[in-house]
């Protein structure tokens, strides 16, 4: 069978090999290069097995690819992506640099694959998510679209990241000897980025409600958990229903009773949603608790998804679910 | 010098053997007995040095002791507690059995210390607050005193603990496997008990406002933080200034402008908190970010803060802070 | 396309888990039933996707299986396995209880597969290696089977494995609070075993030389890392050129230049092999680095190796290599 | 009390920073200076509580100390320690740079305290040894004063070590997304450097053997465990005897029966040893176990103890054992 060649921008951090093990195993796909300045001419294990050898950047033949995966850094990917785009191949920009509420153009849909599949499907270039806000807004999408947020609420979101969140960059906080056995609150970086993107995404679904959002740094390498609280217009009797509802026949949202752990989810291209209404308190109000790998559903899992979607293949193929 | 006896029930948990290394320690005392029934002539190592060989507690010397610290399990402490009380040795109750909210006892003090000091240094017997709470509580207490907090208003506390808080016992959702690289929200035994706890001292503190309370389970042996929300009656332009007052000379709460992280608080008697508002919202709100040791601050070393005082000793005498 | 049904007794245990993962994600295999009593009833997430309910394992509808894999506890296992090949059934067990040293059985070979292959494709039951046996035996192989070892030698082993190789029973000392940050060799129970294991199977292959064997326990969940010190009865020029040899064609030994990490094993049927020769010392010596994970080449997966051959099928189907 | 003034160069590191704490909690020391040119001006928290800030190391007033402990960078120490012995300040230089096997000097110790304490009290400057090293030699030392290894024989050794041996800089290597769940042998920089200081000690105890030297990097922040075969002259009759012998009195090496675990010694100045024949081979073998805090006893703490001797201290002052 021929395969689509594909190729992947700054391949080199952590969403990057990620794309490049998932390529790897797609039954359409073929990685025809990986590009990563830092590490050029470098080969690395990918997770779960495979090997990749690094490229420079200049180097890579956008035009041998049908499209391609740009996981360069924020600020940096937006001239590869015009490149990309010139040279008549199709993106997936993983960075911000296009995202609502951080640069958003014209014609570039934000890949949250379940709420913009249509616009997904036709487009030459899409953004995808964020992880925190992949989780965040997955989980709430229900609540959003129905009305059911008490207007003027505040939204609360406690979430928590593993480290591979923060990137693969040399940072002193970010060594084994200062995370483990840590955890810690953060406040500024990508987490500023992450509620500019999902306030501008609750501002554009016309919902009059604040965000507020704390994020945490995990011992652990991979996964975010997000509990979030949400004051209700009324009370609902079957909370679970309107995830139940909003997501059937969606391959990658799991609605469960149980609370989602993260070990459910790594290595998966899935968000695991659970709801409880809080009880003892006088105004109706609801807890989400939305989990996701965040290399996968929250990077290159869901790059695929749409990468799928705009070369005309089954959206789920190649992707552990 | 003469050092005071004083014993240990139930000393086999985490808790226990944390207490019997501070006894080890302390210069003015010394440790005439730890039981463990299921632990009965087994000798172990204590938490940064030392060694402990436990008794029957049906062989344990009430009377030799001038203090007793009952570690033992919710329900069975209350009986032993009786029998030191009839002996004439002051008790302090590590159990939930006379705390507040879970069948609190005339005359019997709830132990938080920074809230109850006179009523401890008097008491015969005084009732050690719960590990969350004593994390929630001292962040809150500044709020909760000059009612700051908007009248009606839902206070939410997300929190996460590490294992050590769900005691020494063989359950399998607790071990190294189930745990490791995973991060999950949980809502029953322990949490329910917590959220009395808090709920009654709310109440007794006059406080019109409810209280949410959800707490997480992290991969770390020590450690609790909690992430707490709370709509305020009004701005505060120098937020933490209501901490710095009410904590100003307390030796074991430490008031900081950083997020506090749990490594700085491990294997310390402190709670250390800091406060941000929340910014981008319509009404006033702010967050306390609490950390504690829930085996010190949390247990083992807030018992001992009591129990000095209830001895005539200086409050801090024997505890790292 | 038709699919084989296979059976699990024993499935909620860690490589029980596992068989299930792959068996569900296997192409031409169903799963028939998975028999837990402990846990009869209840429906469990697998690893990396998938769930699965468990009958009581006296209702196995054994007949209906093509082939069984027992992963009940040793002692426990043979009276099933008799069970099952008196319905005709095939079997692999992955208890010690037919393992050459442990028991084994004429006409049950011992299914190290690179070394058994031949006598795995036509039996009806095989004994499935230990996890630290399969590391540290495809280790040695290509010196065994060559002569290469000095003979009268002690061939010594320190390895090191995460905590499901003890297995997922309520144990104390497995709790996540007693591994994290912890350390430590162990020399009871499986050790025992496992080393009665190896030495036979070096009498059974007429080397001369004794084995020495020192387990220690990581604060990892899964992998094993066998770091093996070999006396040579000559130095090698081409150090790594027996391994090459001896596995070339091999999918599942994976020969390299660096020294093996278990994150490059972990979730993966392989077994990967370095060599160094021992430096600045009088007599030539080398030693071995083999890292594999433990519920995967070291349990499940090459379990999974064998049900192939001994069902005609390719010996690498529905495994990730 | 008037304290002694103390200083510490290269502060900002694990074991400068171990060594800020140890003299903030000495009772008779008092830190007059810390300096990190990288963090110069920054106040950071200090393990188990405290708070230091950072000099720039040109800044620091040698003369104002009676000793200087040296923690800068193998290389960079030998200078500023040049300059303390010029201003008449003693000096534990906590660097290989005056090591043996790496560049000793006349004059100047090996501070491997239980066996040079009578040249490190009279010393001016005292060569702290390695990590590795001192976990390995005091395991060793009953055996190679005795004469009781094997002439020729090769004595192996695999030890394990947590990262913060490595020391606190940003490599990739190094972070948590690399070292979680992740175990493996490495070669090069340290381990030769060490390598190079045992086998000149066991040469200088005038031993006939060889010294096979292998680390491996454990997912875990401190600690040491070295587990060491030793072919041996003749079988021991009681083999912990020469242990407990040697080590009478000695308040930092615990000889135990029961394998040494590194939580046991973690935050401890202790070596842990134990002591195992090998069975079931036709040669007599021993294995020693031994256990170290790489930051404790490992460096800071030894270094401690040898400052205390050269300040005319108790050895054991300011030292938690």
């Amino acid at each position: 069978m021929h395969k689509i060649p594909v190729g992947v921008l700054g391949a080199s951090g952590y969403a990057g090999r990620e794309l490049c093990a998932l390529i790897q195993r797609h039954p359409s796909l073929t990685l025809a290069f990986a590009t990563a300045n830092s590490q050029r001419g470098e080969t690395v294990d990918l997770p779960l097995g495979g090997r990749v050898t690094f490229a420079a950047t200049e180097d890579a033949a956008l035009d041998k690819a049908a499209l391609v995966f740009s996981a360069l850094p924020h600020g940096a990917s937006a001239e590869w992506v015009a490149r990309a785009r010139a040279a008549g191949v199709k993106v997936v920009d993983l960075s911000a640099d296009h995202r609502i509420g951080n640069g958003a153009s014209e014609g570039v849909p934000y890949g949250l694959t379940e709420l913009r599949r249509d616009q997904v499907r036709g487009a030459d270039c899409v953004a995808n998510p964020g992880c925190y806000p992949t989780a965040i807004l997955i989980g709430l999408l229900p609540l959003l679209e129905r009305g059911l947020v008490l207007p003027g609420a505040r939204i609360d979101v406690s979430a928590a990241s593993g480290v591979t969140g923060a990137g693969l960059s040399p940072r002193l906080d970010l060594l084994y000897g200062e995370v483990t056995e840590n955890f810690r609150a953060y406040g500024a970086g990508n987490s500023h980025r992450h509620l500019k993107e999902m306030r501008a995404l609750v501002a554009e679904l016309s919902v009059d409600a604040d965000l507020q959002f704390t994020p945490h740094l995990l011992p652990i390498a991979r996964g975010i958990l997000a509990t979030i609280t949400v004051p209700l217009a009324a009370s609902l009797p079957d909370p679970l229903a309107p995830w139940r509802e909003r997501y059937r026949g969606e391959r990658f949202v799991e609605v469960v009773e149980e609370l989602p752990e993260l070990r459910h989810v790594q290595h998966r291209n899935v968000v695991r949603v659970a709801v409880r209404m809080v009880e003892g308190v006088r105004a109706p109000a609801l807890q989400v608790f939305s989990a996701i790998d965040n290399l996968m559903k929250g990077a290159a899992g869901q790059a695929m998804q749409n990468a799928n979607l705009m070369l005309g293949l089954d959206e789920w193929v190649g992707l552990p679910a």
